[in-house]
C-alpha cells in the first residue's frame, strides 16, 4: 500500500502539499494539485488507518501558556490560535501564568519565575496535551524553559535557540526603522526617542531601528533627544517635557509605544502647542485608543492575531507530523496612518 | 464518627465555616475559629474518606466558557478567575466561542448562537471538568442554555432565571443614576445622554439609571436630548455633533461607554469648545485609555476582577458542596473621578 511518502516522491513534492491537497488545509497550485490527485487515483492510497487509530488515541487538546490574558497582545494572539483551530477537531486548554504584576518592569527576571512555568507545562503533560503553545507578553528571547516530552511546543510573541522549538514573533527592529523612516521622509530632522524600558528587549530592538534608520539618512542624534521612560504614560509625559523645555526643541518624536505617545500627547498640550502643526508624533502597538485620542495617532500595528494563526498552523503540522515548516518566523508590522504627523 | 454537620451543629455555625476552618480557605473570626476547633478535638473529627476519594475521582478541571476573550471585560474576568482558584488545586480550560463579530450590534440574537454554546457546554462535560462558569461580554439575560448534567454552572457578567444557576453581575442601572447624580451635584441642568445600541440590555438599564436621576432631580428632559449612537467611537462624535448643533445646548453629556465619550470629545474639539470649561462629560467602563485622554475622562469603573473571583467562589462552593452562597451576585461600580467635570 502506498504512504503518503510514497505519493509525495512520485509527485516531486513534499509530504506537507500532499498532505495540503488531501486534506484542503491549505491552498496549492492547481497544478501541483492535479499532479497530486493523479498520482493518488493511480496508486490506490488511502489514509494509513494504522496512523489514524494512533490520532484517535491523543487528546486532541492544545494546551496554551499564556503569561498573562491581560497582557497587551494575548486576547488577540489567543484569538488567532482559536481562529486556525476553529476548523476542528482541536480544542484548547488555556492556562495563565499571571505574571504581568510579578514581571512588571523586570524583563530580565523571567527566569526567577521559571519553576511555576515549567509546573505549568508538567500539568500541561499530564492532562495529555497533544501539543503545547506559549504565549509571552513581551517580545523576549526564552531560555530554561522545560522542553516537554513526546509533544511539540510553539513559542509565540518570543524567540528561542532551543533547537526544534519553532517560534513566531515579529519584525521589532525594522519597524522601528520604518517608522522612524517615514518621519524622515517628512524632512524632520531633529527626532528625538521616548525609549521604554531599558532592561525590555523591546525597548533594544526599536532603538537598533531608530538608530539604523537615523544613521542611513546621515542625521545627527543629540544624546538628549534620547529619552528612556519605562513604557508607562508618566514617563511619557515627563520625557516630553524634558524635550520640550530645549532650546532647540526636536520636530517630531518617536514614542516606543502609544501609552508613552499619550503622555507625550499631553506634555506638549500642556505646551501650549499642538500636533501635528508645532511637533509631529509617532506611536508602537496600534492600541485600540490610538484612533480615538486627538489627533489620531501614526503607529505601528503588530500582526498579533498572525502570530497566533502561524504557531497554531506550526504546532498542527507537528503534531500531524505531515509537515515541518520554517522553525522561525518573523511577521512583518503596518504602519497605520493618522493624523499626528506632518511634514517640515 | 462525627461529620461536618455535626460539628456544625454543634458550634453553632454553618458546615461552609466549619470548612472554611478546616481547610484554611476563608478568615473566620478567632472566637468562631476556636470553637469549631474545641469541637473538633472534642469529637475526634476526622474528615469523611469516602467523600474525600470521591472527590479524588473529580478533574479539578474547571471550564470556563467565554463568549470572546477579546469582549472588553472578558481578560480581567477570567484573571480573577484564575486569582481565586490559584490556591489550587483546579486548573482552568478555557474555551473561547469568538462571538464578538457574529454579534455585534445583534444583542437580541444570542439565541441564534445557543447551538454552538451548547455543543461547547458538551464538550466541556465530555472533558469531565467538574464545573462551568459562563462569561458574557455584555450585560445580558441568559435564557434556554444549556445545564449541564451532574455538575454545576455559573454565569458572570450576566443574569439567568434558571434556578440553581447563580449569576455574578454589576449595578448597571444604578451606576448610570449615581453618574448622572455626579453631574445633577454639579448643578449642571441640561444634561444629554448618548446613548449606546437601542437593543442592548446595558443600554437600557443605563437609560432607565439616566432617566430616574433627573426624575429624582426634578429635570426636564428635552427629548432631542437622548442621542441613540451604537457603542462606537463614530456614533459617539455624530451624535455630539447634533448635541451642539442645537440651538440651547447641553452643558454636560452623559456617553454610555468611554469609547463614545471619546467620540465626543473630538467633536467638542472640532467645534472649538474646552471640556470641561464648556462642557462636561462623563463615560462609562473606566477602559485603560480613559486616563490617558485629554482631559482624563471621569467615569465608572466595572468590578470585573470581583465579578470572576465571585463566580469562582460560588462554583467551587458548589462543587465541594459545602457551601450554598448567594444565588445572584450583583457587585457596585466605582466612580473614578478625573478632570472632564466642573460645575456650573
Amino acid at each position: 500500500m502506498s504512504t503518503m511518502k510514497d505519493i509525495a516522491n512520485l509527485a516531486g513534492v513534499s509530504v506537507a502539499t500532499v498532505s495540503y491537497v488531501l486534506n484542503g488545509t491549505k491552498k496549492v497550485s492547481p497544478e501541483v494539485e492535479e499532479r497530486v490527485l493523479k498520482i493518488v487515483q493511480k496508486t490506490h492510497y488511502q489514509p494509513n488507518t494504522i496512523a489514524k487509530s494512533l490520532r484517535m488515541q491523543r487528546t486532541q487538546v492544545i494546551g496554551v501558556l499564556v503569561e498573562d490574558i491581560r497582557g497587551m497582545p494575548v486576547p488577540e494572539i489567543v484569538d488567532g490560535i482559536n481562529e486556525h483551530l476553529e476548523q476542528g477537531p482541536y480544542q484548547v486548554l488555556l492556562m495563565n501564568l499571571r505574571l504581568l504584576d510579578k514581571l512588571y518592569n523586570r524583563y530580565d527576571q523571567l527566569a526567577q519565575y521559571i519553576d511555576p512555568i515549567n509546573q505549568a507545562i508538567i500539568l500541561m503533560e499530564n492532562a495529555r496535551v497533544d501539543g503545547i503553545i506559549y504565549v509571552a507578553m513581551h517580545d523576549r528571547h526564552i531560555k530554561g524553559v522545560r522542553r516537554p516530552v513526546h509533544i511539540p511546543m510553539v513559542y509565540a510573541y518570543a524567540t528561542t535557540d532551543e533547537a526544534e522549538t519553532p517560534s513566531v514573533t515579529y519584525e521589532n527592529e525594522r519597524s522601528a526603522y520604518e517608522i522612524t523612516m517615514r518621519l524622515i521622509r517628512e524632512k524632520h530632522v531633529r527626532i528625538a526617542l521616548v525609549a521604554g524600558h531599558s532592561a525590555s528587549t523591546d525597548a533594544k530592538l526599536r532603538l537598533d531601528g531608530f538608530m539604523a534608520a537615523m544613521h542611513d539618512a546621515g542625521l545627527d542624534i543629540p544624546g538628549e533627544y534620547i529619552r528612556w521612560g519605562n513604557w508607562e504614560y508618566q514617563s511619557g509625559r515627563e520625557q516630553c517635557d524634558r524635550l520640550l523645555q530645549m532650546s532647540v526643541r526636536p520636530t517630531a518624536i518617536f514614542a516606543m509605544n502609544d501609552v508613552m505617545a499619550t503622555g507625550c500627547y499631553r506634555s506638549i498640550k500642556d505646551h501650549g502647542l499642538t500636533i501635528p502643526t508645532d511637533i509631529s508624533v509617532v506611536g508602537f502597538d496600534n492600541r485600540e485608543f490610538a484612533q480615538f485620542i486627538n489627533p489620531p495617532l501614526t503607529t505601528v500595528e503588530l500582526p498579533n492575531r498572525d502570530i497566533g494563526m502561524h504557531a497554531a498552523e506550526l504546532l498542527i503540522g507537528r503534531i500531524e507530523k505531515e509537515s515541518v515548516e520554517e522553525q522561525a518566523l518573523v511577521l512583518p508590522c503596518r504602519i497605520i496612518e493618522r493624523e499626528s504627523v506632518r511634514g517640515i
